[in-house]
């Protein structure tokens, strides 16, 4: 599956972080407007992008209506994009369990995102199941990842280079990716050295002011490596009734630009067509 | 409201991570068996605790259907009892908020467990609105909490103690309180010394292993100091149709055993029908 997805060369994943205080004054009528402003943006960017990212927060802020909203998006957006929940959970490990029921199971997204802070049986319990990712905050885009993320351990590194070795110990990079923010342009050669292989996850272009060709010049590997995350600024590029037609053009700004860094990049342009980007998944 | 609920004295939370497999037979035919299950062991515990803990993940492996029996078993608890929503969120500003939102002000918890791995930005959104509180995690009861809680930052301290004075920069103990894990018995003193007067939230008695009256001996505090959840210990004493009977005897040995410690701890007894155990709340 992720073959297919991957040899449309484009590594945008469009944030569904859908603010029902948001939506276009023309969806309001309808029975779930949240589920209708997704269908409209999900028919809009299809072709555009390998991946549909909701945050959890969104959904979970209208309670079991929102939950449902998810349920239906989740099955609308089907077999062929890559799935990952934005939930950052984690917990003991039988708690983690019951999470990875709820999104692997339950929801069945691809990948999710994950806290580290509670340790290895807290992120192990997300691991092994077949075709399913974890996605570990290592390095993320908001200004508070200063406050510990960046902070040095007593051997003189910072934590999320731990974090990122430690994971790297339970798991390849066929199942675990990173969150590692567009803001923190000047850490992508440090974490490209940590982790060579793996794929990275990247939020913060557009609205939290990250550059995609300064992350692109040290993130992309042999296999691309990167999926880079636009929530707000293509959701929200309109706001009238022709907003599903904004958020293409936003969209297409965004893969457009990234198709032009992938042609300029040659160990990654170069048989990337062919080759399997997501590593050991079934095709 | 605390301050009615703490003239109960019993420092005991009880956690509500209701697992439909571990559901007692009878129960299965229920419309709704996870809240008929919660509605008799709310009946047979009310009067023994000062606070209920539903676990997130437990209802979130039930989609739509486990948060609407979330929602029903948050209404059935009442305005008597403390609700802490086990949900360890944490996230980039503007999703913070709308977790603040689906736990605050759409479930109605007073309280939500916070993961702190982001920092300020994704910890503040959740202060600040009356009578809520954040218990952020500090040193979680999991062997996980060795990986990067306990670990030495370079000036000689834990990330735990880094992270807790963090917070009290943020926010004061009328709205902040930590988790930290039975588990780590030896910590309490050193907790107790970063924080003297916040309330710790403590998981990992009973199934997890802590001893209650270890963390009680450098735990307590002026006002008590503590509110001990038990999960798995009282939910499931019993398998049977007697199962509410067997939580509640594994509940009241318990809080019988709080009561003893309590009249053992001069400085915690003395006064404590009078005083304001949640200070600044608004009784």
């Amino acid at each position: 599956m992720h073959r297919l997805i991957l040899q449309r060369r484009p590594f945008l994943c469009v944030g569904l972080d859908t603010d029902p205080d948001r939506l276009p004054d023309h969806l309001r009528q309808e029975a779930d407007p949240v589920f209708s402003f997704n269908q409209a943006i999900i028919d809009a960017t299809r072709d555009l992008c390998v991946a549909y990212k909701p945050n959890l927060a969104f959904y979970e802020a209208q309670g079991s209506a929102g939950w449902m909203a998810l349920e239906k998006t989740i099955r609308y957006i089907g077999p062929d994009h890559f799935v990952i929940a934005d939930a950052k959970r984690g917990d003991i490990g039988n708690t983690s369990r019951q999470y990875a029921r709820a999104f692997f199971e339950q929801l069945r997204a691809d990948a999710l995102t994950v806290a580290p802070y509670m340790g290895a049986d807290s992120v192990k319990p997300f691991l092994g199941f077949d075709q399913k990712w974890v996605i570990l905050l290592a390095l993320t885009s908001n200004p508070g990842s200063d406050d510990f993320q960046k902070t040095l351990q007593e051997e003189g590194r910072p934590l999320y280079e731990k974090v990122m070795r430690k994971a790297m110990s339970w798991a390849g990079r066929d199942e675990l990716m990173f969150v590692v923010g567009a803001t923190h342009p000047e850490r992508f050669a440090d974490i490209r050295r940590i982790a060579p292989g793996h794929f990275l996850l990247v939020p913060g272009v557009g609205a939290q002011g990250g550059s995609l060709e300064a992350i692109c010049r040290h993130g992309f590997n042999d296999q691309v490596g990167l999926l880079v995350n636009s929530s707000r600024g293509i959701l929200y590029a309109g706001s009238g009734p022709d907003f599903a037609a904004a958020a293409r053009r936003a969209a297409l700004a965004l893969q457009q630009q990234m198709e032009a860094l992938l042609n300029r990049a040659p160990s990654a342009s170069e048989g990337n067509a062919s080759s399997d980007v997501f590593p050991d998944s079934a095709g």
